[in-house]
């Protein structure tokens, strides 16, 4: 088989939240176990947005889709890992310029962040210049490794300058153990309707002619 | 690109659940919204054992192994969708037999579940004298229409025939758009460690030499 890379962020209750907030800590509830009943189960609480997952439109912008409109078709497909792990802050129109991002491609941003499993409030993100210039160019899809695309943006304008032109937004991968280059991803949220993001577990998959 | 079909259940608050028990169904519980903040935000509760999943041995057994123990390697490979629909009640020994399992194999079983989506207390099952007919083959894993791989056995013979023995179940699957025969299987799991079950994703693609 071809050969394999999970970049999903294990889901625990001591993992990385976003700005550390309490209230977005999973937690694993036994609601039964071998002293009250014939078999261990759980509930989980969990934010939508925990760890890995994939953005709605509804997340920032009001009256938007759900997450739904999020086919598989625009999950499972080729990908583009690309190595920005030598910027800090926001990421640029002039970091994304030499990597020369084509219309109709889903890239995947490899950045220090991928390197940090504790939550750092300077965390890499996208530019709202950099999200303009993917959104003109027409890309299908931008996965981070941060938790958020964003940050520091009152009006969230890279989140909306790619959510309202369709473009999937992936959160909180872990791209530490792969390589620049192109891969097929498999990318499968949780299959949820009428809400703002879905969770999800994201492989890649070496060689691009995988599946195609 | 190969043909794909989702075998997921859809995850709402109206879904099927377990007996219908209340206290099983998901829930969503809007955090943040347009009114009290700029960006919607939502948190899931729901149990590790809902729509379709993944169980781990801890389900059934005391001590037993928990989810993590389910590598990607034993739900990322090939499997076999095999035609029980006209079964009803117990899957036994006598049903699986035509259908020559052999070892190493992973086997989806389609039956009338699938056709259903109201939960049905009668579903169909495998009962115990088919689990151990297949754990003494040495099959790697089953996944099930019905959102239990058994029903009304207290000590739970099925679950424990296979999960002892470290085959996979998969519970939940909607069979119902896909004919017998083989398929690539992508099944992913939420990354989550040391409880008793997973939230999951399955795809199936046409043509077993996919990603091979």
């Amino acid at each position: 088989m071809a050969k394999m890379y999970d970049i999903s962020m294990l889901i625990h209750p001591d993992m990385q939240v976003y700005k550390n907030k309490d209230e977005k800590r999973p937690s694993f509830e036994t609601t039964s176990d071998f002293q009250t009943g014939s078999a261990h189960e759980t509930k989980i609480h969990m934010d939508a947005h925990t760890g890995t997952h994939i953005d709605a439109e509804l997340h920032m912008v009001p009256n938007g889709r759900t997450i739904e409109a999020v086919g598989l078709e625009k999950l499972v497909r080729t990908c583009r890992v690309i190595d920005l792990t030598g910027v800090t802050g926001g990421i640029t129109k002039a970091d994304l310029e030499p990597h020369q991002p084509k219309a109709g491609e889903f890239l995947l941003f490899k950045t220090r962040n991928s390197f940090e499993e504790e939550f750092n409030f300077e965390f890499v993100y996208l530019a709202a210049d950099g999200a303009n210039y993917l959104a003109d160019i027409g890309i299908a899809g931008v996965g981070v490794d941060g938790l958020g695309v964003e940050r520091a943006q009152p009006d969230h304008e890279t989140h909306v300058a790619l959510l309202t032109k369709d473009i999937v937004i992936i959160e909180g991968l872990r791209l530490k153990d792969v390589s620049p280059g192109e891969y097929f991803m498999v990318a499968l949220p949780l299959k949820m309707t009428g809400i703002d993001a879905a969770p999800a577990r994201v492989v890649l998959f070496e060689g691009v002619g995988s599946l195609g």
